[in-house]
């Protein structure tokens, strides 16, 4: 199974693409420029020598990967959607991991999304044979890509079927130290995008970069 | 200081009343007829004798509590706040722990409040006078109203400015085994209303009704 991160330079992309990686998937580090994603596979590569990384473009990865993340700063999703929306494959998992969040004045604003939230903003540029989850959008990338730390919380996955949300569930099992929790229909994916901006908020507040969320009682 | 509960007899507000008297509050459990907050209290004192809690009508909390607490069904609040507005004391806290719920065909449902969240909805029928917070919105009322549990989980607290939310978890601190954690303003009471309803869905998918949550990492 191929797995590849649309924007896996980035911050969030990065930190994935380790995490991933260091729970065994051979992952495609995918960026608009080939030479950046190769810059940031030496450097992952250079932290972490054992991880199986490859540079791909993201055209690359959309076209060649049975699961597809997308890490992209929202601001451009639109833009590398509509870009890449013809050579999807049909069948790929595409996992959202976007938040509509920018920052006014340093304080973390929510961007209102006509659609409702970032993931059904990607669901309706997607074609329709392709599948789609949101997972990783409550996570802190500083605390996802930091290998050597448990990430000790839980991870929000919702989709557009039961069964998309037990399919993704099952493949991030493999990351160790994170629990998994259905969070239902795609339509959850606007209240996990407000909780992220909760907890940058919170963050905010108590002067930490590390605020995630862990369900009590289930 | 007085204490007092809007809706002291509903599942919400016993339990509000039980853990709140549990703590050492002098709790009013109001109600609209006397005889109801006067059941509800005997019912309370058989299960917990040395509890201090004092029957009375909606009315009564309203007029002499320092501390109010709203917890009524949301379909109620309008009414039975336009009809007491008018009798809140000038300084008065209120903290308002309703959730625009409701169920269809079984699967929980946000409400949709043109305020934007039931405790903006709230704001816009208090009397300027009155000072607003939000808390308890996300705990099951069945852990809040099991003293013998521990609550083992946070509680996100919110309100019209920063002195009202430190007043409002200086007061909560006085409750064991619950951590308070500033929400900020009282616009983070929507992302919270929605957390109420992912962890009801949470409940429904995994066969339980406890389910809450906890920030990991502050």
């Amino acid at each position: 199974m191929h797995v590849g991160i649309i924007g896996g330079t980035g911050h969030e992309g990065r930190a994935l693409a380790a995490r991933l990686a260091s729970a065994g998937f051979d992952v495609l580090v995918g960026s608009r420029a080939i030479d950046r994603a190769q810059a940031t596979v030496a450097e992952l590569h250079a932290a972490h020598p054992v991880l199986l990384l490859r540079a791909a473009t993201n055209r690359d990865v959309v076209s060649s990967c049975d699961v597809v993340f997308l890490s992209v700063a929202f601001a451009g999703a639109g833009e590398i959607l509509d870009a890449h929306a013809s050579s999807f494959r049909a069948g790929t998992l595409v996992i959202d991991v976007t938040v509509p969040l920018a920052f006014r004045d340093g304080v973390p604003t929510l961007l209102e999304v006509a659609e409702g939230s970032a993931a059904a903003f990607v669901r309706a540029r997607l074609p329709r044979e392709v599948r789609l989850a949101a997972a990783f959008k409550t996570i802190p990338a500083s605390i996802l890509g930091r290998l050597d730390s448990p990430l000790e919380c839980d991870e929000f996955v919702c989709g557009e079927s039961p069964e998309i949300v037990a399919e993704t569930i099952a493949l991030l099992s493999r990351v160790p130290t994170l629990r998994l929790v259905d969070a239902g229909g795609l339509e959850a994916a606007a209240t996990l995008e407000r909780m992220t901006a909760l907890a940058v908020a919170i963050n905010k507040r108590y002067r930490k970069r590390s605020a995630r969320f862990r369900v009590v009682g289930i």
